[in-house]
């Protein structure tokens, strides 16, 4: 369906294996997910334990209002010299705008947990998503941690628990894990995610954990997940509006050697993958759009302009209503004053011209319209100024959307 | 209801009285408003027609996809030396992504509203609202002002016409004038404007159209209007967020006097009034917030924030569904990263405090969904750095957002 002018997908992709099971694939990671009761029935609570200490690397909400268990896990990461043993992750309440008491309960929920597995504290991670204002029920989160701990394990089982203990308004589990090799020697990179579509503007939060069995430095870890970051879910995102409790966090057995170049493209691949089911479990999301931004004249500027247009509440109604109302979309793209050249653009619908250059519509409104009645819509967005691409994901805002925002509770 | 921290309004405002009947109250201004076609139904055509040739100020999108009329309009008023004689705008088509033929069809109409009146092309002003990429049915405007031509004048009824001529998913027209006085000498400001509500970052058309006879040179009718569209439509409306039509025009005498004080704030009333009409009748909107950012480090600081918040679909889908989560305030204020100082904040609603300093809920849950009940509610958020005010407005996004936008013809 695609046009001749995207992106080819990596030529040795066929080196890299789905693996079903997220981050319970990858080797010496053992995961939990439990009910603590901090919701009224559902999973809210789970612990991830590793065999050996990791290093750590991350990127964090850049909103000023930072949830307590984001400034604790800095300090944590600080503290350890980048030696982290796990991570706990409770769903529920945000432990965000807590005060002084949220750092506390922090503190001390990475304590209980780093008691059970016999660590220090700092070498815990915690996290939090659900409502604000809400202090953590700390008995609660020490009987959960009990049971956690109890109940680690490897594999996918306690991989997709974990990742259903983490979500909030999302529908279901997401996780992604691939093989990839270093000559004949096998490694995994795997990860699970929470977060459901309409992610920014709005702010609802994201959360990632990615883990890996290959040694890196933590430097090689960071690069690589920034690369990846800005590709898959800075692209469904924008970047100055994120939720207090935004956070992904990546870790790798502490070594030396420069990682192969499989293993960015199997860390990219995961990072897609859970951006991807994001946008797809977007909340009352009935579509999902892939928006191909091409013939730019650099990347940055592809990048932006595939954001604005995903973003905007009128291109997202309009998708919603199947209303071929391609104006929206130039317009959208307009707003992000990143040098469109409102001569040379063309759009392109499910592989089909839509608009040519010189806003000649190519397609009848009836025909855009059932183009527009599928449920995966590709478009493509060609600037006519360069070569560069970008590629962003969205959903269409529907009539569910603001009924579950409306009235959001955990 | 307000806090005593609130600025205060203006000593002498007793001085400004309102009028009725908006931009038709001004000496020397004519209107008319006829329904030319380009709708179904609906009045869709307005020719506003100055007695004596005006100087005009401006502001016009920031969108790089600029509209045919927002274009041709530049050109006339460079290439008439200010000295402008009429406006004509249609609502039912934007005239925008239209090529070459949308600047020449805007030309065109300018032309035909010259040769009815008498005037120069250069001295007309052209604008457009609707849907973007359809070009205008020249046949029909030219017939649609002739009879505006023949209908113009001044007063109350013909502002009414022009003002719903220029409507499109707005529920009422919408006006506003004031008499002011420069020592014994009574003048006039007044506007009619159109647009409805979620402005930004949805960019749904914003126009608006502003008249004076207090003559005046250029330059300061110019900085009079920006000074009065920061504090107005650009706090309902995020600059980088414009549709491709958006556009202010004010007019004026010429003259070299320095205009009194007392015309700023009639001004500014009178955008005032226009932009919060804009966000009463805001698409769906079941309830309008007005929202004070007080206690700020600088004037830029408390804007910033002010608009995140009123442009933060969160807010407005917790605000439609009557929801006290004040988190989602918060959240939205920190994504400005205008300099939230997360341990200083306070929040009010309606005139009590809702959440103190240290983020301690003053009031119970049920409390604060009893405020948001109002159809009018007044949140007040304190910085605790400054004492710098900025005050934005804003509406709830509701299913009938969706309704209304998922399929919008004109």
């Amino acid at each position: 369906m695609l046009a001749p002018s995207l992106p080819e997908e990596d030529d040795d992709a066929a080196r890299l294996v789905t693996m079903r099971g997220g981050l319970g694939c990858v080797p010496g990671v053992r995961l939990a997910g439990v009910h603590a009761g901090i919701k009224a029935r559902k999973r809210d609570l789970a612990l991830i334990a590793f065999d050996e200490s990791q290093v750590c690397a991350s990127a964090v909400t850049t909103n000023e209002v930072k949830a307590a268990p984001v400034l604790v896990s800095a300090e944590h990461l600080a503290a350890s010299g980048n030696a982290i043993r796990a991570l706990v992750c409770n769903s529920g309440c945000a432990n965000a705008c807590t005060g002084d008491r949220g750092e506390r309960d922090a503190r001390a929920t990475a304590r209980q947990a780093a008691t059970l597995l016999g660590v220090e504290a700092s070498q815990v991670i915690v996290a939090s998503t659900g409502v604000i204002g809400v202090p953590l029920p700390m008995d609660r989160m020490q009987r959960g941690l009990e049971r956690c701990a109890a109940q680690l394990e490897t594999g996918g089982k306690s991989s997709f628990d974990a990742a259903e203990a983490i979500m909030t308004t999302d529908r279901v589990p997401k996780l992604s894990a691939y093989a990839f090799y270093d000559g004949d020697k096998k490694y995994v990179v795997g990860g699970i995610a929470k977060g459901s579509g309409m992610i920014a503007p709005n702010m609802a939060t994201m959360l990632s954990f990615v883990a890996t069995d290959l040694p890196m430095t933590r430097e090689t870890l960071q690069q690589a997940l920034l690369a990846s970051v800005d590709e898959s879910f800075n692209m469904i995102s924008v970047d100055g509006d994120m939720s207090t409790n935004d956070a992904i966090y990546a870790f790798a057995p502490q070594g030396s050697d420069a990682p192969p170049p499989t293993f960015q493209r199997a860390l990219r691949r995961v990072c897609l993958d859970l951006a991807q089911a994001m946008v797809a479990d977007g909340e009352g999301a009935t579509k999902k759009l892939t928006l191909h931004v091409t013939q730019a004249s650099d990347t940055a500027q592809a990048r932006a302009i595939g954001r604005a247009v995903i973003n905007s509440n009128l291109v997202k109604t309009a998708l919603y209503g199947e209303d071929p109302n391609w104006g929206r979309i130039i317009a959208a793209a307009g707003s992000a004053r990143a040098g469109l050249n409102p001569a040379t653009w063309s759009l392109l619908v499910n592989g089909k011209t839509w608009v040519e250059v010189g806003a000649i519509e190519a397609l009848s409104e009836a025909e855009a319209h059932k183009e527009l009645e599928q449920t995966e819509i590709v478009i493509e967005l060609r600037l006519g100024t360069g070569d560069a691409t970008a590629t962003a994901w969205g959903c269409d805002l529907s009539r569910d959307y603001v009924r579950i925002n409306a009235s959001y509770r955990t």
